[in-house]
């Protein structure tokens, strides 16, 4: 019994930033990763930095004290499962040395300041095992002393650019004055134009088809939008919303968006002046958020896991293996699926992103059973609402969940409400073909899975079955009628054709 | 990865009751079960005995109606697989072969006829399986159509009698008016008694140590107790409690109590009476509900398990299995619980029962990480929860949550308020120690827990400390410092004493 459960070596990243200093330790479990502890101060380095580019005694000071409390963690770990880098402020400070040498003799471990570039790739690498879609994609992670822009595919990076524009950077340069006008907003945009425009075309060139950010900046959008009931893709119409917001509020210290979080908020202009800047300059349509970016990259830089073509396989995977999970019910559930997404392909206008969606939820409809048959539907939903799920974004997480936690019994149409990753209307129909296809699946056996005619007029959908199966199986044609009335009552008619 | 995914081999247990006809479909995992279906209906059979003990035709129809859907979930599960057993109100049919005749056509597997005594020993090994305590104990369950009352110690049965009263026949003979009189409640108790008195002298000599009743009407006391917030030990006082307060109702069909559903409110007088009965004859002082009988018993006899000398350590490790739970961890906070614990047994008065309690609880207070760092610790309640955990009874399951909860950050008084396994000022004390426990075991290395003396007076707690090992770890300083304002915050004084 003890197979696992023996002690997994640890690993750490740290990760002194421009703002703060971040650790993470986490255990490595059958290739996927478990964070154990996270620490963070905000050390606000950068902050220290004079006019000639050197960091003041307290800047240090407070460095070096975030240090003693790292260092404590870093105890018992393996050297090997250890890196430390620091970033864009020791980059620009001019006695970096000073602070390093003491950093080193508290840590008991080497310092990287690593360049913009080398940032770039770890980001890059933090992004490729936490983020979904195989197409090629364009990574912006906006940090406090510079931006990173990544186009790759897959794990190869094609061009990458580190530039010395930071949300911490841009707000002392150009809100000095903590007034959020149109000129300081203005302002902010142009100067980060200028310095996009020379890598402007080297990366539209390598024509990525999706746009991941990562960063504060991007994350506090994420939150804004969820609290606002929005999809999740970050556009350029809804960043200048936010933006007229944020001139309205005045001065920084007034700043109220429904969503921002006071942490977030001071940096969160300049990021915003930035991004706007870089969706302007390089044509992005719609960005989604990264599930993670340097420190992530700095952990799979030591775990060397292979890079899945589609990470979410690997995540569906891993869960499949620790809720241990009949594989082979899965796989029939998914092959109903399959079979009447093509059938209702046209009238349902399933494409294949809802497909692949349904497709998702039914490679782990029973995860809730591993807690208890009693409300296994609502453990499902609770499993899919925290876990970390790398490669899905948080709002295809809360239609998973919403789809699993309906799939059998009365339809809860407010939970199925709260989804944003598709229109109600699509959601709906995918959660009426999962609850048909897992009730069909019932008895475990593939030879019991009955020939289904499905068709759909409007949101009417007929289900056509012989009679001589109904008379053979009178549980399923009970449950069957049952689910015809579930439906029904949600306003999503569902007529049982016996011929 | 597809180690435990395969497919598991299912197990049916089916069990026609004079109530309800009951069917559980369950996996095995690791030697722990899983429930994969359930279905039940109220076929009444008991209801269809005419007064020459013979079924009557509708009765018996709607017998294999119901058989008819088991039958249909019993496709491909392994003949061995399954067991179909009938009890009490088949045992006393007249007609029982011609219903008996037809349904194993249904099935198309043998049904048997269980004598009063084997259900006895089905209902004792399914009790062994599932509720914790490795002292002699007395099980009481009483069914629709009988009452089996079993003495042994872990899995030896010393003493086993079924009578010929259930919660049906005494309702159909006690409470035939539907009236909730003294006088029916005095002659219900009156008949019970009788039945009891031969066997009551054997079963009291067995000299049990403990009290488990399975069965509907210990559910539902159990779920009146929760509902007025009582704690889980079922004494005659609040039996004879409850009988007053259904008097008060003075129909059967006015009797409204708190906590006690509709699906069982029909036979609770008539089972009350009998459990009044039991109590009084046999001098039970209190009562636990058990964790599983008749139908748990019939699948634990066909999966050959071991009984363990106390389920609980079985529950736990597969607990600490499933969730990848680092055990070195977890023995470094056990060791410190019970260190802590010896230290103040005598000020804080803290017996064996709870070291016990808080054992089980820091031995899978990380279980949450497995879900995601972030509030791993509501994860680590939402779990314990909503698992079935074999052995502990819910008021403990709540307690361990309300202990994991609180586990680190701010105290939440309220959910610990909420739990009844203990009174308030032990289940404080208990989470306290546990806090303070995990807290310095955070370096995850033995080398690094430092010497603590705990001391208290009243709810003060002093924990003294060297001074230089807090010069040395700044983060466990800072730690400690938070945790006695948390404590000092809760109205728990807790002084760090540097010496």
């Amino acid at each position: 019994m003890s197979r696992q459960t023996d002690e997994q070596p640890l690993y750490a990243a740290i990760d002194l930033g421009s703002n703060s200093f971040h650790m993470l330790v986490i255990r490595e479990i059958a290739g996927r990763i478990q964070i154990i502890d996270r620490i963070k101060r905000k050390v606000r380095l950068a902050a220290g930095l004079d006019d000639s580019n050197c960091l003041s005694d307290e800047a240090m000071q407070r460095g070096w004290q975030c240090l003693r409390l790292f260092a404590e963690r870093l105890y018992n770990i393996p050297p090997s499962h250890i890196r430390i880098v620091a970033t864009a402020a020791l980059r620009a400070a001019k006695n970096a040395n000073t602070f390093i040498a003491i950093a080193e003799t508290i840590l008991g471990y080497p310092v990287n300041i690593i360049s913009g570039e080398e940032e770039a790739r770890l980001i890059y690498q933090g992004v490729t095992h936490t983020t979904g879609g195989a197409q090629s994609r364009l990574v912006v992670d906006i940090g406090g002393g510079s931006t990173e822009l990544i186009a790759g595919t897959s794990d190869n990076i094609s061009q990458l650019v580190s530039l010395s524009m930071g949300c911490v950077t841009w707000l002392e340069r150009y809100f000095s004055d903590r007034t959020l006008s149109t000129d300081n907003f203005h302002r902010a945009e142009l100067a980060a134009h200028h310095l996009l425009l020379p890598a402007a075309d080297k990366l539209r060139y390598q024509s990525w088809k999706i746009c991941v950010g990562a960063s504060g900046t991007v994350q506090a959008l994420q939150e804004i939008m969820v609290a606002q009931g929005m999809d999740e893709q970050i556009t350029l119409d809804k960043l200048q919303l936010l933006k007229e917001r944020a001139i309205q509020c005045g001065k920084l210290e007034e700043l109220e968006i429904p969503g921002l979080t006071l942490e977030r908020a001071l940096v969160f202009p300049s990021g915003l002046s930035i991004l706007i800047a870089i969706f302007e300059t390089l044509g992005v349509n719609s960005m989604n958020l990264a599930g993670g970016a340097l420190r992530e990259g700095l952990i799979y830089s030591m775990l060397n896991l292979p890079v899945e073509k589609d990470i979410r396989q690997t995540t569906i995977q891993a869960m499949q293996y620790q809720y241990v999970i009949d594989l082979q019910q899965t796989d029939r559930v998914s092959q109903l699926i399959h079979y009447f997404c093509r059938q209702l392909k046209d009238s349902w206008d399933i494409n294949d992103n809802m497909t692949e969606l349904l497709h998702w939820a039914s490679q782990i409809h029973e995860i809730g059973l591993s807690i208890d048959f009693k409300q296994s539907p609502q453990h499902a939903a609770y499993l899919l609402n925290h876990t970390d799920m790398p490669g899905f974004t948080p709002a295809q997480r809360k239609l998973l969940a919403a789809l699993l936690i309906n799939q059998t019994d009365i339809i809860n149409l407010s939970v199925l409400a709260e989804q944003n990753a598709l229109s109600p209307q699509q959601a709906q129909r995918l959660l009426r073909l999962l609850r048909i296809a897992i009730l069909l699946c019932r008895a475990r056996h593939s030879d019991r899975i009955p020939d289904i005619k499905l068709t759909a007029q409007g949101e009417q959908l007929y289900l056509e079955i012989s009679k001589e199966w109904l008379a053979l199986y009178p549980l399923q044609a009970e449950a069957l009628q049952q689910e015809s009335r579930w439906q029904t009552y949600s306003h999503f008619p569902l007529t049982i054709i016996k011929n």
